[in-house]
């Protein structure tokens, strides 16, 4: 299972997409950012980030795609509806190639991926790092942010079975 | 010109487009909403708002999108997010289409149309009827905003040289 995960914004947009086909032992197919021009209008922005995703969506072939769910962004307002739109385009694109979309609550997301539900942005980034036996960590933040997602999403759809949990037993 | 005025919702999106080809006399060309399916999940209920705007657009042949700007929706941050989602789905429709979008203050249409920028749901209602000469108020309020936004930016941009103010001589 290969799951695309997405750290909406409208000056850079995150992406991971990790492959699941073993729950246990993930592995990273890719990951980066969409930049957006800042000074051209929201609508080119917004066709910009369109027209990116769709290019990784059709390249990278995921099942899913996974984001944040919404209730963590509503302390800024004005920057929540400009993500909004951001997160629109991108549920529309999930939607558009006939994906599933997995929201997950960030809390979720962190416990799942750095074992406490407030970590922050760098135990974020090394907690993706240790967990996928990358040389280095994700950088932006967004990146991590967006490959923690998937994991997190991937791990919560897994097929069903006995999965040894890795690393315990030396 | 002809421009199409849009009121983004998730559930309700209102539409109208305006012909101001004489800027004195806007002809209302068709009018209505879109209404989403609320059971729905939200990547399903984008995936119909851009279809049906999409086919709106390739009917009515605008020249410019009209919405809203984005400062009025900051009261209840939740449900500006999601207007957000709608928002972004539409500007993505009007770039792919390659129009101009024009974002007016609410007070500005509100004022444009009905001569006081704190003008209730009916005064607008009653004021659109006016002005295009409809059988009957624009039902439900979304429309009538739409047609609102739409008829003051058409007046907006319309070509410079003499127009005549209608209605002031008997």
């Amino acid at each position: 299972m290969r799951v695309l995960g997405v750290d909406p914004g409208l000056e850079r947009t995150g992406y991971g997409c990790v492959d699941l086909t073993i729950p246990a032992a993930p592995r990273l197919i890719e990951a980066g950012v969409i930049r957006l021009r800042r000074g051209r209008p929201l609508p080119q922005r917004l066709l910009e980030l369109d027209r990116e995703l769709g290019a990784i969506v059709l390249e990278l072939g995921p099942d899913l795609v996974a984001v944040e769910s919404l209730f963590s962004h509503v302390r800024h307002a004005r920057t929540a509806i400009l993500m909004g739109h951001a997160r629109g385009v991108i549920l529309l694109a999930a939607a558009r190639a006939g994906l599933d979309l997995a929201e997950l609550a960030p809390a979720e997301v962190k416990r799942a991926v750095a074992g406490r539900g407030n970590a922050v942005k760098v135990q974020m980034q090394a907690a993706v790092q240790a967990q996928l036996g990358l040389a280095a960590m994700p950088e932006p933040s967004d990146v991590a942010d967006a490959i923690a997602v998937a994991l997190c999403a991937g791990r919560r759809s897994a097929v069903p079975g006995r999965h040894r949990t890795p690393a315990l037993v030396r």
